[in-house]
Parts: C-alpha cells; structure tokens; sequence
C-alpha cells in the first residue's frame, strides 16, 4: 500500500492544520460539478463566455459567472477582455491550470473505470432498503 | 501534452452521455468535503461513527450519517454491525474505496504542492477589486 496522503484533520500526522484546511477547501472548489466541466471544455482552446454557457449544459448564466469567476480568482482560468465593441471576453486555462487538468484525470479515470461497478453497488443497496 | 480525458458532455467526442453524467455525479460526490474527510480518516483502520464524529472535526452527526451512507452505497465504504448490547457499527474502506484513496492521492498532492500559489492569485484578485 502506497503512502496516504490524504488530509487529516483529526489526524495527528497532519503538522499544519490551516495548510489542511486549505487543501482540503481546493478540493471541495475543484470538487464542484460546474467547475470540473468548465476546466474539461478549457483543455484544448480559449473560449468566450456565450460559448461555454452553449456547451456546458445545464449551467445558468449567473452559475458559470460565479465558477468562473472563482476558477479566475485561484489562478486557474484567465480573462482576457478584447477593447472591441461589443467587448470580447476571452477564457483560457492558466498553466496552473493546466497541471490540475492532468492531476483530475487520473480522478476522472477511476470515476469512468468504476461507473459500472458502483453503479450495481447502488442498485443493490437499494433493492435492499 | 498528455490525452484529455475528463468529461465534457458538450463535446463532440464524448460518445455516451450517459456515462459522462454518471462519471461527474461521482466526481461531486468525491469532491465534498466530507467525503474526503471520512475516507481519509479510514485510510489504515476500520473506526466506529462515534471515532470518525470525534475526529472529523466540525461535522454534524447528520451530515456524517448521511455521507457514510453514501459512500456505503456506492460500495466504497462498508458498514459492519457486531451484535454486542448496544450494537457496536464498524466502518471499513472497501477494496473499491482503497483504489479511490489512490487516485485522490494525486489531487490532494497537487492542492498541497500548489495551495502557496492559488493563496497568493486569491490575495492579488482580492487586493485589485
């Protein structure tokens, strides 16, 4: 078994429990449905803002401002606004952003190799209750 | 750059909608704090509730109730009930839940290695607005 990792607050391990609470709090940001499928859309090109409210599915406008604008202020997504009229206002995953892209594929991996089986574990769980 | 696999329903390559809405359910789920927390705290043992509500700090016993069932649920955790007076509950990580603990691994790592950094984008976006 590989070392774990893992936040622990209760833990008495965990040297820095502000450092804890941070990690963890990333996580929960990061976590977020609407900010998993923005960063995913970001991966290969710049978007403007209509164009991500077209393909990310289900989000309200006033939804994709707040993500965004949370994804922006962590560094991980960059505005840029083009002086045009109307103006342009471009989307674009920072370079930090894209090493979490690499980090929450291997997440993303585990979630799509296991659909299935945890899929069977609910229906079973269920059908028992 | 490396394959992009994450999910992005909006995405002409996503071939199963379906599948990709199940493997974001999933990651939301991973991504509460209180997951992450609880399967944290069960890395090296199994611990009863009344442990895990001591030691994962801040949480209600609803919520703990509530997050151990769906974990439970989706087969990642697994609830032993020893018939002593009164009944002691035993919760374990499941195999299932093992594979996860490693492959969160690798985003708590990157939320540690990166939290100085998103601190100081957050002071600076702070700081200009």
């Amino acid at each position: 078994m590989q070392a774990r990792t893992l936040p622990s607050p209760g833990d008495d391990r965990t040297s820095d429990e502000e450092a804890c609470r941070q990690v963890l709090q990333i996580l929960s940001l990061i976590g977020s449905k609407w900010s998993i499928l923005v960063i995913g859309q970001l991966r290969d090109r710049t978007m403007r803002f209509s164009e991500l409210h077209r393909v990310v599915h289900g989000i309200s406008q006033r939804m994709l401002t707040l993500t965004l604008r949370g994804l922006e202020r962590d560094g991980l997504v960059e505005r840029t606004v083009h002086p045009s009229v109307p103006p342009r206002v471009d989307y674009a995953l920072t370079d930090l952003g894209a090493t979490l892209l690499d980090s929450m594929t291997a997440l993303s991996d585990w979630a799509r190799t296991h659909r299935v089986e945890i899929n069977d574990h609910r229906a079973r769980y269920d059908a028992e209750r």
